[in-house]
C-alpha cells in the first residue's frame, strides 16, 4: 500500500510514499514527482553497492539520464569537506538548474545530499530516498539538511523541502540489528510527545519491528511520518512548534559530542529522553515514573543506557551550551507531561536551572 | 531622507533604508529592525578599518554585545573555505540561534557574510550594511548569498533574505573611481532593461555620479533598489520573471571565468549587456543602435569594454556551459526589445544557437 502525506507549510507541499517495492517503481515516481532533465544519486558507498546501483541501472533503462555519486559510509562523512567534494563532482559533470539530486540511505545521506541540494547554484530539486529506520522515520521528513562540525553536529545547514519522499520499509532487512534498535528510538519519542497510543504499539510490536516485518515496519513508518508531518506542517522553521521534536535531544546532542560522536544518534536520543523526563519529574511537570518507563521501555527495544555513564559530566555539561535551541546563551529543555504529551510552558521549550541539569547529568553514574 | 522600501515574496517582507548619515543610526535601527541577544559584524579588513571598527564602538556604547569578524579583501576571499573560518570564528565565540550577522561592506562582503547567516544553525537574521555603489544597487537587494567554487562564480549559496538593508550613499566617496564606475554598471541595467528614462538620467548625471555626489547618488541608489525590488518582489526565486535582472549577465560571467577573474565584475556585466544586445540585434528582437548606445554610455562610465578583446573565444564558449540559468544543458539569454523594455518570450530568457553566440564572441577581437 501507498499512503500519500501532504507535509508542508510555506506553501511547500510534498508527499512521503511508504510502501514495499517502492524502490522498484522509482523511475515511475520521478516521472510523477520530480520530472528533470537529468539525476545525481547520491549515496554511501555501502548502500550504493545494495540499492543505489540497482536504482541508477532501473532510471537508466527506462531512459533517465542518471549517474550515481558515492561517499564513504558513516557518520564522519558529514563535513562541509565532503559537501564541497561531492557539489565539485556535480559541477564537474556538468549538472545544472535542471538536475534533481536522489538521496538514497541513511541520515547522513540524507543530511548531507539534501544541503548538497538546498546550496547547489542556490538550491536545486532533492527526492528522499531514506533506506533506515532513522531516515524513514525522522531524518527524511522536515526539510532539515545540514554538516556536522568539530563544534557540534547539525551546526551548518539549510531546510531544503524535498520533491517528494519515497519509503520501501523492504530495505530494512539489510540493516544490522544495531541500527533497527538506535532507528526505532525516534519512533518511540514521537509517542512520548504525542500519542500514548502509537507509543503502547511500538512496545508491543517491539520485536516485530527489530525483525523488520515489513507490514509491522510499514505501519510504525506511516504512523512516525504521520505525526512528524503534523508537527513541521504548523512550524517549518522550527520557531515554536516544532521544538517538541527535540525531546531528548538537548542532552542527546551534549552526550553524543562529549562520546566525540562514538555515541551513535539513538542511544544518545534515548538516553536524552530518560535525563530529559528525570529533568521534568524533578521540576514536578512529568508525571513521575515516567523517565522509568522509558529507560525499561527503550532497553527492551535493545539500548545500552547504561553506556552513557562513562561519558565525563563536565564534557556533557560544556556541550550543553553549544545547543542550537540555546537562547541568550542558556540550553531550553522540552518537558513531557506524560507518555503522549508535552509541556506547553508558552514557548514548547524552557530554560532550566543549572543546577538541576547539573544533578541529573551528574546522577548518570 | 529615509526611505523604506517594502521588498520580499514569500511572506518575507523586508525594508532598504536609504540616506547619507545612515551608518551613525546603527544602533537605533538594530533595535528597531533586528533587535537580537548579540551581534557579529562581518566585514574585509579594509572596511573594517574604514567603517565597522566605528560601527562595533557605536553600538557597544549602546550597550550591544557585539564583536567584529574579519577576513581579507577582494573576491578571492569568496570561498567555501572562508565561509567555513568565519562560521567557526561564530561557532567558537559561543553565537547561537538569538545572534544577527551585519554583513558591512560590498558585494563580496554581503554574499559571504548571508551565506553564513543562511547556513549558521541552518539560519539566523542578517543585516545588509553595502558599503558601495555595486553592492546598494544589486548585491544588497534580493536574498540572494553565496560564494565561488574554480568552475565559476555563485555556483554555491542560498537565498536568504536579509531584516533589513541599511545603505548610506555617503560612504561611496571612499570608493575607488574605478569601484564607483564599475558599481554604477547594474544601474545602467536596471535602466535598460525596465526604465529607459531612468537610464536617461543615468547618462545626464553620470559625472556627478562618478564623483559620488551625495543627492545624485542617493536618487540612483533609491530607483535601483526600487526597480529591484519590484522584480525580486514579484519572483523570489529566480524561476520566471527575476531573469530579466540576468541581462548582460549570461556572457558577463563567461567573460568573468574566462579571465580567470582578473577582469572586474562590472565591467564584464558591462562587455556582456553589450554583447548581449548585438545578439538581441542579430535575431531582429533589439532596436537596431541598441549595443552602440550601451557601449558608449558605459564607456563614457569609464568601462573600458575594449578589455574583453584580449580574452580567449573558446575560454568564454566553454564557460557559457556553466551559467546557473542553464536548462538542458544549454545556455539562456534574456534580450532588450530596446533600452528601458525586455522580451517577453514566454518565459523573459531563451536559448540562442550556438554559432550565433560563437559569431558575437569572435567578434569582440
Amino acid at each position: 500500500m501507498t499512503i500519500n502525506i501532504n507535509i508542508g507549510a510555506s506553501g511547500q507541499s510534498y508527499c512521503a510514499l511508504v510502501g514495499v517495492g517502492l524502490l522498484g517503481q522509482i523511475p515511475d515516481l520521478l516521472d510523477e514527482y520530480a520530472p528533470a532533465y537529468r539525476y545525481a544519486v547520491i549515496s554511501d558507498a555501502q548502500v550504493s553497492e545494495l540499492y543505489a546501483e540497482g536504482v541508477v541501472s532501473s532510471c537508466r533503462s527506462s531512459g533517465k539520464n542518471v549517474e550515481l555519486h558515492s561517499f564513504r559510509a558513516g557518520e564522519a562523512s558529514k563535513t562541509r569537506e565532503n559537501w564541497s567534494k561531492l557539489t565539485d563532482s556535480l559541477l564537474g559533470t556538468g549538472h545544472g538548474r535542471d538536475s534533481c539530486i536522489i538521496a538514497l540511505g541513511g541520515g547522513v545521506t540524507g543530511d548531507l545530499a539534501g544541503f548538497i541540494a538546498a546550496t547547489f547554484l542556490r538550491g536545486i530539486p532533492l527526492v528522499q530516498v531514506p533506506t533506515t529506520y532513522l531516515a524513514m522515520i525522522d531524518a527524511a521528513i522536515g526539510g532539515k539538511t545540514g554538516v556536522d562540525t568539530h563544534f557540534g553536529k547539525n551546526l551548518v545547514g539549510a531546510f531544503h523541502a524535498p520533491k517528494c519522499v519515497i519509503a520501501d520499509p523492504g530495505v530494512l532487512s539489510t540493516l544490522s540489528i544495531q541500527e533497527r534498535s538506535t532507528g526505532l528510538v525516534e519512533a518511540f519519542k514521537h509517542g512520548a510527545i504525542l500519542d500514548a497510543e502509537y507509543y503502547d504499539q511500538l512496545c508491543t510490536g517491539t520485536d516485530l519491528l527489530l525483525s523488520a516485518d515489513p507490514e509491522t515496519a510499514e505501519a510504525a513508518v506511516t504512523a512516525s511520518i504521520r505525526l512528524k508531518g503534523q508537527v513541521v506542517t504548523k512550524d517549518e522553521l522550527e520557531n515554536g512548534y516544532r521544538q517538541i521534536l527535540n525531546f531528548g535531544h538537548t542532552i542527546g546532542h551534549a552526550l553524543e559530542a562529549a562520546s566525540e560522536y562514538k555515541l551513535n544518534h539513538g542511544s544518545a536520543v534515548a538516553a536524552g529522553m530518560v535525563l530529559e523526563a528525570q529533568l521534568g519529574e524533578l521540576l514536578g511537570v512529568t508525571e513521575i515514573g515516567t523517565s522509568q518507563a522509558l529507560y525499561s521501555d527503550l532497553k527492551n527495544l535493545g539500548i545500552r543506557i547504561e553506556a552513557v555513564s562513562q561519558l565525563d559530566p563536565k564534557a556533557i555539561m560544556s556541550f550543553l551550551g553549544l545547543d542550537k535551541k540555546t537562547r541568550m546563551g542558556r540550553s531550553r529543555y522540552v518537558l513531557l507531561r506524560s507518555i503522549g504529551e508535552v509541556e506547553d510552558s508558552g514557548g514548547w521549550s524552557r530554560e532550566v536551572d543549572e543546577s538541576l541539569v547539573r544533578e541529573v547529568i551528574n546522577d548518570i553514574r
